[in-house]
């Protein structure tokens, strides 16, 4: 048979899904599987998506706009000029979900060969992103130590060479949980002049900031109009995942034609979709605030709940619905693998995404997990007990020498 | 601003879609306009669908499986075994539409600078995903001269290199309606063995062969199975293009498996389309007779009516629903313009999809267009009109001298 593409065998496996397989086979065994390694939430989708799709009054769903539905992007600029991110609709393409947008930003900006700048740990798609479009992704590195604070912006700047053409970042983070200040994207504003760069910000958890975090846009910042993209999503917000419908905003007109012949090749974002993520966006307050609550309530017991398991550390995550957390074994992708196919506690097992996956350099996060906090209190506290017993019977067991020196984690 | 990347440049505007701006400008100055632009059939999406939406019982609409669902995965399987090409399952990867397949099978089996070959006048976002993924497109030629019979295989074999690592084919042809035969894909089957190369056989027009011709699927080619890439979707036959949901099935798991990394990092297929799309698979019998009819109906009339109008020739169609037409005008691009910034006839008008990005060298496609008979015969007979009264006022217009010469279509 003829090679598969150097690109092909270059993807990574998505940590987040890779255990997918062994997951299966332990459900056809009959035991519960608490799916802790994707940002699924087990919340009810926006009531007004529902709706929608139930009444959805066309005969023929047909191809749409390839800039995705006007009366969505209407919708959009409307939603972000209330939160004060001021986009016209014409700033706004409808795009496949957040996932679709980032790929066309990378084919629209970057060359094969050109290089992107990112924090790590990362979203693993981005690297796969990266592969797939022959990106190359160079990470500057934050780690658990200490909290996962960014950087300093000097980091950022060594990384810099002939090849750079880009930085992503994503705000409120997605592992790490990180809300970027205003002075550390004002940082990223001038380092991104200084060097002519574009500047990608993934913003899919905008409304999830604890603790009286203030989310400041990248949008927000004056300076970068021409170098902004930003990345956003009806997924997370209105627990709609699967309509599959994100958005690519930019001030940046030219850019957005280029991209929009890209569009124009895939025809059309979901027909059904971006009618139920028109009618998600008007979604009463309330229903937001459920949301929110939610996750601040699951955030809490969580952080507390793994910090006092022997061994186990995870900082306070400051946004979005995911801890790093650092577990006391050999190697957390092996133990992950061990909790689907060897273990069950109560007819019950935890699925969990290697942290490693989250890293450029696979070996730096060889001890740690992505946990999604997505499920509800009850599931989450049985999915600990079972990740607890878990960790105690785990062959790979090792237990730090100073595990006492981590910080206590205190909520406000 | 930083510089837009090579690909962004080099990308094509659709020939498809980028005349949208000036048919929208028309609609608002009160024209009624004919899209005979683009594949969007004016016929009622499958009753079976349609209630599957209305219906839709979840109440998260999350994400699925990044391979599709299994339960539409196995209803693909069903189909294509009733129509004797024998597909498991887990042959069958669900994509975003055939477009998603397309790019997928690109990233998955070429690297940048690898060649794949296709015959043209070819499908114009074949050329886009390839520029998109830096892969370079090689041409057989065929002309509108002969019927857009199919070149010699030995055609295809003189402009194989060591770059060369696919062939593409859409059967039935979009834009041609070329029907191709149980020989020529085994010639192509011989080829792409001898040469050891990918090949991917794009058929989302199958149900759709007129005057008796009989649709031979790759599938059904013995002998490359692990070269083999088939490209489908629920768009045409269903009437269900907004769904974007398609298939990319192979017997190369390997290949498959690479492919499915991709599919991880896009996360999954839309979740409604989905479960739209397995009610489509379940339609009646009736539903398809009743779309075959209406295509062959519409062709008919459509062939004899251009044919007709002096000057204007286009061969018979096999299959598909579409014919490529060659027009008395110096520039069909042009000409495609005025009809809808300077044209009208009884507050009316028509789209059409210049010929020219349909072809490699866009020289050769210059008085060409295609055209979609996707309206009903009421519309069609006022578009057809239209765009005569369009020819015998357009500036450009240039009589062929020999025009007498082509053969006299006959339909069965």
């Amino acid at each position: 048979m003829p090679e598969i593409s150097r690109r092909g065998q270059l993807m990574p496996n998505s940590p987040i899904r890779k255990l997918v397989p062994l997951a299966e086979k332990a459900i056809r065994k009959g035991i519960k599987v608490h799916r802790l390694n994707i940002g699924q939430p087990d919340i009810l989708t926006s009531p007004n998506a529902l709706k929608a799709v139930h009444t959805y009054d066309g005969n023929i769903i047909d191809y749409g706009h390839s800039a995705g539905n006007e009366s969505l992007r209407k919708k959009f600029s409307d939603y972000y000029k209330k939160i004060n991110i001021p986009l016209d609709y014409e700033d706004i393409l409808i795009t496949i979900g957040a996932s679709e947008a980032i790929i066309l930003t990378l084919m629209t900006c970057l060359n094969a060969g050109d290089e992107i700048i990112v924090p790590e740990p990362f979203y693993a798609n981005y690297f796969s992103f990266a592969t797939a479009t022959d990106v190359e992704v160079i990470p500057v590195t934050s780690s658990i130590e200490n909290g996962f604070v960014l950087p300093p912006i000097t980091e950022f700047e060594k990384k810099i060479t002939p090849k750079t053409k880009a930085i992503i970042i994503c705000n409120p983070n997605n592992p790490t949980g990180h809300l970027y200040s205003r002075k550390e994207l004002e940082q990223l504003r001038d380092l991104v002049n200084k060097h002519d760069l574009f500047f990608l910000c993934d913003e899919v958890y905008r409304e999830l900031c604890y603790d009286g975090g203030i989310f400041t846009s990248a949008m927000q910042i004056e300076g970068i109009e021409k170098n902004l993209i930003l990345i956003d999503s009806v997924s997370k917000r209105y627990s709609a995942t699967g309509l599959r419908v994100g958005v690519l905003a930019s001030r940046n007109r030219e850019l957005l034609q280029t991209t929009l012949k890209f569009c124009q090749a895939r025809l059309c974002p979901p027909n059904i979709g971006q009618v139920a993520a028109e009618a998600a966006l008007d979604s009463p307050p309330e229903y937001l605030d459920y949301v929110f609550n939610e996750f601040l309530e699951r955030r809490n017991f969580i952080v507390h709940a793994l910090n006092d398991i022997e061994g186990v550390y995870c900082p306070l995550p400051k946004g979005a619905f995911y801890v790093m957390v650092k577990l006391p074994v050999d190697d957390a992708e092996k133990f992950s693998m061990w909790m689907l196919e060897e273990f069950e506690y109560n007819k019950q097992t935890v699925m969990l995404a290697p942290g490693s996956g989250f890293y450029y350099n696979t070996d730096l996060g060889k001890q740690e997990v992505r946990i999604a906090y997505v499920l509800k209190l009850k599931d989450l506290k049985n999915a600990i007990e079972c990740l607890q017993k878990g960790l105690e019977s785990y062959p790979g067991r090792i237990l730090p020498k100073a595990s006492a020196d981590h910080v206590k984690i205190k909520i406000a």
